[in-house]
């Protein structure tokens, strides 16, 4: 694991740049909570197989992860021809951008290669320069996304009481992210900042990330968390168990629509319902300036992640299932959008696009 | 399995009386869909057992196997000295009536039972006309519940436009009841009527008796069925795929208030906020005319429910979990109640003590 100097203890790592071996390096969050397995390569499939498997998932580390392949492939490959090389990096970058469809983060990250690339072809026919610009760019990626993982947390730890008990959906967190998370930041922060927090971590099915992945992290940090079935949030909020909700998220459009993980809309129905804060806290590289709604694709995931757990069969072999991976959670019913940036409150449709540097 | 004249097909059941062996017989629910084991027993212990551990489940064939269960014993005991076999009634209603807390049916029917045991005493002394009039008693409510399973799909059915796709939770169907289940009777009496329907099942965390159970007996009746996780409800309901929601209930309360398996309450969230018709559909035995919904005991079970999928730990061992068994929906969220009665519009305060014969 390469040094990083960082203001608060930094217990897991989703993923980093090994300068030794010049490789991706990440843990494998398939096999957490049982087994920590740690994979490196500067291969842009297999880093795109990791990203389709969700051994690396969460937004902003799909971004990352996919700008980091692109810069170690770009090192591996500087002995190539230029005409091949471009060609090649052209193609891994092709590769990595059809993983996923959903997170934003994806295209973001990817984009800035892409530009990056381009930008030193303007200046330079010397591939190791070339690479040096792109390993540069994905570091910078990486590096803008540890900085907005705290300033998240800053920011949302003012936002949490003393003595809350805080409800948290699927993994926004270290595992999610280059350093502390997103929703797991605002968490982390808080507890930091010496707030009395507990937590309340849905389990997340189909693929489990919060039972797996939430409940290690937040285990790891000594803080308090009990885990819920996904079912269990209405009742407990009915119940005035859970003081905020605060998630992630995969896409955010410029007039407020939230696309996180499944799920997540049905607690923040709930959360109105119940008159408690549903807070969002992302990345502005999360953000979408560009799409509507409608035109966001919701990827859906094989059949199997709902009829098998862990290997299991839990129902009959031959029904038909359905596995959308994310939902829609609509503007006026999320409370505030925590971000690097600050803390953004309705309209959406006009404050969204004002701390993105966009008027209307 | 004893004969059943029935004017529909019944191609599961949960549980009958066999009248060759003198015993209640069940289909152990817990080993569904993978295994087909049938129980047989006269012993309330062993009965309570099976309630307790989940064997038999489902409010209404809860109660119809307590009461069972006592008519069996009794005739079983029937050798046994007047005061000992009274006593040793009165133990096995207290067992069966501490097995679970929730579902109202337990309680109707070993009051029931209670009830016809002081009648019997108030006749006679001899232990063997004691036995048949339990035991008479017994299969009067065991009948009652098919009739009534008749009559709430029946009504239910008219509710069902043609060309439907119907959302349900959890299981109240044949092996929750009966014959033909609560909820599912509404969908297997639509479906024999000819409407062409769909089923989109939740697979219903903790316990998976949607994914187990409900997929089970409707892949036996030939009714399309789509297997989806608990999350995946808000986002259908948001794209137009389901046309209107179908649950059970545990309880009721003469206001309206709906106890029924966890989850409930954000299903019905997300059907208000969508204009999605939501309907309960639960025999009058599930209907507690005494208790208001402050007054009802909300069943908490083991962790390892959330914690272990078929003995498969899905987190961390030493996390702490909170797995209540139920939820409650609001009266305003439910569009009707459909029992054996008739269909049951608000307002519940003035209807429901109505259709039970109380005025306020």
């Amino acid at each position: 694991m390469s040094s990083l100097i960082t203001p608060y203890p930094l217990k897991v790592r989703a993923l980093w740049y090994d300068e030794t071996i010049r490789k991706l390096c990440w843990i494998n969050t398939l096999k957490l909570p049982h087994e920590e397995e740690i994979i490196c390569s500067d291969d842009p499939a297999r880093v795109a197989k990791a990203i389709t498997d969700m051994e690396i998932r969460g937004a902003p580390a799909i971004g990352v992860a996919a700008a980091l392949a692109v810069g170690v492939y770009a090192l591996r490959m500087a002995t190539t021809s230029l005409d091949k090389y471009i060609d090649d990096l052209r193609k891994a970058i092709d590769t990595l951008w059809k993983t996923r469809p959903t997170a934003h983060n994806l295209f973001y990250a990817l984009s800035r290669m892409n530009t990056a690339l381009e930008r030193a072809l303007n200046k330079t026919s010397d591939t190791y320069s070339i690479a040096k610009e792109l390993l540069e760019e994905a570091n910078n990626i990486y590096w803008e996304d540890v900085q907005a993982n705290i300033k998240i947390g800053e920011y949302g730890a003012e936002l949490v009481p003393d003595d809350a008990t805080i409800l948290t959906h699927c993994n926004a967190g270290a595992l999610a992210t280059s350093a502390y998370g997103t929703a797991l930041a605002v968490i982390r922060i808080a507890w930091y900042k010496g707030k009395k927090i507990r937590v309340i971590a849905t389990e997340t099915r189909p693929v489990l990330q919060g039972a797996r992945l939430t409940v290690y992290e937040l285990i790891k940090e000594g803080i308090p968390v009990t885990l819920i079935t996904d079912n269990a949030v209405g009742l407990l909020m009915r119940k005035n168990m859970i003081d905020l909700a605060v998630v992630g998220a995969d896409r955010i459009t410029r007039d407020g629509f939230v696309v996180n993980k499944i799920g997540t809309y049905m607690i923040a129905l709930s959360a109105r319902e119940n008159k408690i804060p549903f807070y969002v806290a992302t990345p502005s590289s999360t953000i979408d300036i560009d799409k509507t709604i409608d035109q966001v694709v919701i990827e859906q995931r094989s059949q199997d992640e709902v009829k098998y757990i862990y290997g299991k069969l839990i129902t009959m072999r031959d029904v038909n299932a359905v596995n959308y991976a994310f939902d829609i959670t609509d503007p006026y019913l999320v409370t505030a959008i925590i971000t690097e940036r600050g803390i953004v409150k309705p309209p959406y449709e006009v404050n969204i696009p004002k701390i993105m540097g966009f008027s209307r």
